[in-house]
């Protein structure tokens, strides 16, 4: 008997009428979207399986999902049909066979994020949904790396996790934290081996308490060694993040990115 | 007597979850929410008029209304008491007090819009609802801005004009009509003394039948001659098109553009 057959597609998505990644019933789901439009162009029921959950709003660009799969058909070509039958919020941006052994969560060996955030009046009506606001016109840009700084390198983020999913380790390795302005606004890039429960929304809120000079720099070190998830920033709002990268050993989509 | 006072507001929105500028039974639109804002600091009922209609999904960075009010509170307090009850698609950029034979619509000498298609895969699902789509990978601007300038100066645009609002003539000075590449797309700008319903829709969509080869540019001069509306390319999407800026003799923005 051969191997069953595994593809992978690259995904990304507008978050903002979804109920998140996962699958809910009676709500909608990048997940459901992604086996109906499969099951509409091969009537096979399949599972996909997502690098990771995206919360309610939250974006990709790059959201990788695997699917075992009896089809034939080429993937690319998959990836093509598929997309006539996803909502316009969802597209998929390449498909491609992986080995047997990959898994789109399991395999990851950490994802980038970005976060990004308006600043000042007027509201960023345009880019509503899209980008987070906040209605300071400027925050610290230097006190803001400055605490940064302490949370770069391998640390337990349990002062930055939200409550609601059980991991096996809140221990997670924080590789890259760039802070950078932008037109109109500042974008919040990460690069870590994996991320809590609302954790980056959690950094960025944090964050925010520095920038606005409210909290000193060092303040987020000592959040972080308290492991207290009452001491930390509020949870910035989830328009804001997208999740650009999952990040594999063997990048399955690494020609196209 | 005193002359009554009127307040003229700049306005900013994105357009997608309104039924356009225009008050309408049981939708929501632009100008009752507006209108609601303003009863909810003042409790006055006020008109306000609009420097056109916008149509559903269409938006706008400088749409200025104006209204007629009793209310003695200085206009800049007013704009920003408004934007806290609108809702976060909608934004007073700014409000001044106009003299009393201002009026956004009839006073105002031409406009100022831009179209922004993207194109190519994949879709530009982060900006669903924001630019339009089409998913030819180029399109020919030479050509495009060939047939565009037979469309400058003063025409009667029938051709591409849709039913459904009268006006007293259907002739109109196009000003300009810039075609540029933008990183994914390309944008279209242009400004006139006026715009025919759906006209500036229709000249885009008309273009992108020069710009993908379909039509010679000067097939463009045919239809503009034609006056005959089923000649012209199809009505491009709402949701590329944005409202910058409405133009006054004295500009009541001006200080702030």
């Amino acid at each position: 008997m051969s191997e069953p057959r595994k593809c992978a597609l690259l995904v990304a998505y507008h978050g903002g009428k979804f109920f998140g990644f996962q699958r809910q019933p009676g709500k909608p789901t990048i997940q459901e979207e992604l086996e109906a439009a499969w099951f509409a162009v091969s009537s096979e029921k399949v599972v996909m399986y997502g690098s990771g959950r995206t919360d309610s709003g939250v974006h990709a660009w790059g959201q990788v999902v695997h699917c075992a799969t009896e089809s034939k058909m080429p993937v690319d070509k998959m990836a093509r049909a598929i997309n006539a039958h996803l909502p316009e919020e969802v597209v998929v941006r390449a498909g491609v066979d992986v080995p047997s052994d990959f898994h789109a969560q399991a395999s990851s060996i950490g994802k980038r994020y970005f976060y990004r955030l308006a600043l000042g009046n007027p509201r960023p009506v345009l880019h509503t949904g899209l980008v987070a606001w906040d209605s300071s016109p400027t925050l610290d840009l230097l006190a803001m790396r400055q605490g940064a700084a302490f949370l770069l390198g391998e640390h337990d983020f349990s002062a930055f996790a939200a409550a609601g999913r059980s991991t096996k380790t809140s221990v997670r390795r924080l590789r890259a934290f760039h802070i950078r302005p932008s037109r109109g606004g500042v974008v919040f890039y990460m690069d870590g081996s994996g991320f809590l429960y609302k954790m980056v929304r959690n950094l960025v809120g944090s964050l925010l308490e520095v920038g606005k000079g409210r909290r000193a720099p060092d303040w987020v070190e000592t959040v972080l060694e308290s492991g207290d998830r009452k001491r930390a920033g509020a949870t910035a709002p989830a328009e804001g993040l997208v999740l650009w990268r999952s990040l594999y050993p063997k990048d399955p989509f690494s020609p196209l990115l």
